[in-house]
């Protein structure tokens, strides 16, 4: 028989009128029932670096292991969750920020979860790892040259930027601070697809994360 | 083999920078490896009504069956996600935005999802209700009449709000809208938490979710 544990812990806000509900189930029991250790995958990179074809790559695999995972897309959390945000310097930061407080529930749920958006700034990207254990974040650095970037410019947008069509564009007229410390470092420039994806998998299967080989 | 399908299509947003992106898994590949059908149970009430009790319970048992479930708590997210909002008629329904957007994220991701917060405007939650299918969303009125909440006053907020220490309060200084046509409907003052938590696995089971008696 299984049996449930690891509930969040009941604590009271500084708000008067909310307290922390204690849970029967927490992640620990939500991922037993599927069999592997939850982990938030932070891909953070250049605009056309390759980080969402890997991501989706990786993803694939995992699944075909039968692992359970969820990919948090920043493109595609902007046509929801984060639809009010702008491009602006606070809104990226907020941007982050929601998608690391998702990402943190999802792997209360249990998931392997993918995050894959720029996350240009530093601070952002470690407040990110602080809001979970520290062995249930890896930073997966999508490094490819910003004049590689350029020249694949696979939605025209550098293109737009250099012409001083869009404001705020990372790696033209707004700052990327590439990680000090990535747990994984991805050249795009340098692999494939495929092979890239199998970096990713490897580190996890080193770190005792995943068992298969997909 | 099992094969992936269900992605996300590919589409222009209005803002000049951001484009969807495919992805080869999407809900039905996620939840396949789950052998389940994803779902939103949206449960609203007045605070007091027992919403986290019953939803904690249906959690419990739907996991027990092998279901893979997550809770989204109203409170727990305004120590998170929704940490930058306040209890003004606007703070509540970018709240409950928030909620779903983040349901339907779990939604994708092949989850039963128990969303449990008290929602009191019909208009919010029915546009909660129309990010997702019309077989994925189910409202559950967590009833129960506001003198018996009060009587219960199980977090000693009522006493506080009628003390008037507490702005905003739904049903005291704020409205809570009950819900026209819940798909279903719990007197928590007329029933225990199994009972009631039964009720719910009950439709489930008629509507061909589950398959198990948990």
């Amino acid at each position: 028989m299984i049996t449930p544990g690891n509930a969040a812990p009941s604590r009271m806000l500084e708000a008067p009128t909310i307290r922390q509900h204690s849970l029967t189930l927490g992640k620990n029991s939500r991922s037993q029932i599927k069999s592997q250790k939850p982990l938030i995958l932070w891909m953070t990179g250049l605009s056309g670096a390759g980080k969402s074809t890997v991501a989706d790559r990786i993803e694939h695999r995992l699944w075909q292991c039968g692992h359970h995972t969820m990919i948090l897309d920043g493109d595609n959390l902007r046509f929801g969750l984060n639809k009010d945000l702008t491009f602006t310097d606070a809104g990226r930061v907020e941007n982050i920020r929601r998608t690391a407080e998702v990402a943190k529930l999802m792997l209360d749920a249990g998931l392997i979860v993918i995050c894959s958006l720029i996350s240009p700034f530093r601070r952002e990207r470690t407040e990110a790892r602080q809001l979970v254990g520290a062995d249930e974040f890896l930073e997966v650095f999508v490094d490819a040259p910003l004049d590689e970037c350029m020249r694949r410019d696979p939605k025209g947008l550098y293109a737009r930027a250099l012409a001083g069509q869009i404001p705020n564009f990372t790696g033209i007229s707004s700052p990327y601070e590439p990680p000090d410390a990535p747990e994984i470092h991805l050249r795009t420039d340098m692999a494939d697809v495929d092979t890239l994806a199998g970096q990713v998998l490897d580190e996890l299967r080193r770190r005792g994360i995943i068992a298969c080989v997909p």
